[in-house]
């Protein structure tokens, strides 16, 4: 049961679409067009939920994930927490299934399971081979209406939440600062509102909490199901409609259209100075559109920006602060594309040795500017291009990784048809748009920085 | 139709229950015990709308107001500056009486009248003679339900409302910054957001929002009358039961819980350059206890803190600062205790001449210090105590001064008892709980500061 929360600060694992991917992408011999993957299929059942297949007949075991459209960002106000808190509730018993049967089942024949919950959606998943797949629907059919909401099974698993919350935020200087610096980049969107939820929130949630969220979103309409992996379009279609199927559809929900951030026209800094940090760090934070929010080919272009000055070991940051400059121990860039509403780009830094902190910023600012300023060259951007694109080859390698693509994809207002799109519309993007990105969103007047410190100031 | 945007944000204004005193309350020779004024009176309609009387006999005049328990802070997500908004549609046409006939009567008999919103709370008011009395009260319980919200109503009041914002929002640097400072000091309070309400989501505002907004908070039972000057309760009630008294009691309202702020563990700063700022200022923020939502006393010791801090011109800040050092302009700092959730406890400041504004903000910051390490004098805080107990006093001779301290507290979940017994309970402050409160929450390591700047640095 992971919980997503440091999606958009963890810069190390928030890079573009190629998030989703968890080896290296830079080797240097692959085929620059992706092998063709088999057809994915993308249909409805009659009650509404879409479902997405694609096949991939290597190995035998399929992926398969259903995304609810419901993430913290959906929350009603002074309830943060409640779509990660109901996360964890639809690993409790149904009116079928006692409470640990399910994962019993993964167990036995030797699956694995997990679910986790980001701002804009939820997403429950099991690897298995392809013969478990209808059981796998069952179960997971099951549990998305039949759950038994007691007071006792929610209290016990408030207890288990806050726990989660002093152990992954309140004990980690790191994960306070980004809560904060989040909250103070953005000022009206959701997206400030942390997902594990505020401490003080968690503690009052209830059983009608649990209740309303779960009838509102937790409907076959409101979710994606898809699966990857050794199975046909047509199997997953007849035991889907075997499964999800028989659920009766839910209220259709209102678009999802929420506060959306002012223009911020001040430059805002968040400080934490704790004894526990270490070395000093830097992450610089603007508010950017997304593949979702954004109007024309922005996001293709900011996906580009993050990896020319910060993707890796040959962008810009890293070559300039960490190998010619040697100020830095770490210094990069990243975008989180895949949201629904405007996101964030990120460039971040620490000094090495005897540096200081705000020469790295200074210089990292400096990059920034210089691209804004003077734009990118047509060599580092096929460079990039190749890189990015790559990253989606490799992706159909990793049949989790593409099942992870095409839900966040679908669960942020995206169609199957942008992620195959997808390689070719960053092919099309030109270096005057890659610095007009730079030059519109990555003033340093409207940046919003966070700091993390050693040590506490002698003072008051 | 004021809008009282700026109550958090506009130090020399927002100094503790004295806010709403226009003249000085620095006299000497005044007693030191409120003259008693004609007994309070405090009773309920039958359909639950409480009403305050206060008898000023001393001149023909009556200061009658409404206040409803709904202001910026009780809007929906993402429709900020609804309960301005609907201020404005207060004064359109009512199934009764055209559109300016309510203005045109008051006009007509030589009374003034306006309204003006807060986080809290919305008012009305009326200022005439005793014997227009229960004429305002026809009118006014009128458009408490019978307002006419066509389309074409809304759509042009929302563009007066625009034209507002551009004209006191956006072209004040000042004022700018204030709504970034805000939003940056309370990170899930609804008071982040602004009272006018943020320009992409007032431009979305429409008659469905406003008829909502209306059905739901203009009720008599949320709904609080003051009437004070020359006139007896037994003619208030009688006239009120004949107007208000006619509505229907409107659904029970939930109790107003909303968000509160988790606890601030970051320093953060927010920094607007202009160049339409001539002198560079600051000013630091911190949440605080308010009298309604402290548990202990501290809004009262935080009322002293201030005013011994920062409260006009025999203040720590102003002595040390303007008057002894030379470096500043203007220092002083304020507490605004009449809210219903956590509220702010500001310091600003701004250089003189030459000095720096760093070493004016340093200079603060050492009186703030002080006060946390070495506390208070007995005899400042006597002095502090007069003062303030005094302008209470001073109060009491301006009947819309009195009205209005009555009005608030009742808005904010206080009781006509709170406002009587006040002076007592500053009285009771020790020393030792103003040492206390400043070094519970004016820590240098969870402020937010904001700085207005003359101009632009050379940056991209």
């Amino acid at each position: 049961m992971n919980l997503q929360v440091d999606w958009l600060r963890l810069p190390a694992l928030a890079a573009s679409m190629a998030f989703f991917l968890a080896g290296p992408v830079l080797a240097d011999s692959l085929p620059q067009t992706a092998p063709r993957s088999a057809e994915v299929a993308d249909f409805r059942l009659d009650n509404g939920m879409e479902v997405v297949v694609i096949p991939d007949r290597r190995a035998p075991i399929v992926t398969h994930m259903v995304w609810y459209k419901a993430g913290s960002a959906d929350e009603p106000p002074g309830k943060s927490g409640i779509a990660h808190f109901f996360e964890h509730l639809m690993f409790k018993g149904t009116t079928n299934h006692k409470a640990g049967e399910f994962d019993a089942a993964i167990s036995a024949i030797g699956g694995s399971n997990n679910a986790f919950t980001s701002y804009d959606y939820t997403a429950f998943y099991e690897t298995v081979t392809p013969e478990a797949l209808g059981e796998m629907m069952g179960y997971e059919a099951d549990r998305m209406r039949n759950l038994i909401l007691s007071d006792e099974v929610v209290a016990t698993e408030r207890d288990v939440i806050l726990e989660e919350r002093r152990s992954r935020i309140d004990n980690s200087p790191d994960a306070l600062l980004d809560e904060e610096v989040n909250a103070t980049l953005y000022q009206n969107q959701p997206y400030r509102i942390p997902v594990i939820g505020w401490k003080q929130e968690i503690e009052q949630l209830n059983r009608t909490d649990a209740k309303a969220f779960y009838d509102h979103y937790y409907t076959p309409n409101n979710a994606v199901l898809v699966v990857a992996g050794d199975v046909d379009a047509q199997t997953v279609k007849q035991l889907a409609e075997q499964t999800y199927g028989k659920l009766a559809r839910g209220p259709d929900l209102p678009p999802r259209i929420r506060p959306v951030e002012p223009e911020q026209k001040t430059a805002r800094t968040v400080t934490l100075r704790d004894p526990r940090v270490s070395v000093p760090s830097f992450s610089t934070q603007w508010v950017v559109p997304s593949y979702h929010s954004q109007k024309n080919g922005e996001a293709e272009a900011l996906d580009l920006l993050s990896e020319i000055l910060g993707g890796g070991s040959r962008s810009r940051l890293y070559q300039q602060l960490v190998v010619k400059k040697g100020i830095a121990a770490s210094a990069g860039a990243s975008f989180q594309g895949t949201m629904l509403d405007d996101t964030s780009f990120v460039v971040y830094g620490a000094p090495r040795g005897d540096a200081k902190l705000e020469d790295v910023e200074a210089a990292a600012n400096a990059e920034v500017s210089r691209i804004a300023t003077d734009g990118v060259t047509a060599d580092e951007l096929e460079k990039a291009k190749d890189r990015l694109v790559r990253s989606m080859i490799f992706a159909r390698d990793r049949q989790a990784a593409m099942a992870n693509i095409y839900g966040a994809t679908l669960a942020t207002g995206g169609t199957v048809a942008d992620v195959e799109e997808w390689p070719e519309r960053i092919r099309r993007v030109s270096a005057d748009q890659v610095k007009a990105v730079a030059a519109r969103y990555l003033g340093m007047d409207h940046a919003t920085t966070g700091y993390l410190l050693p040590q506490p100031r002698a003072e008051n």
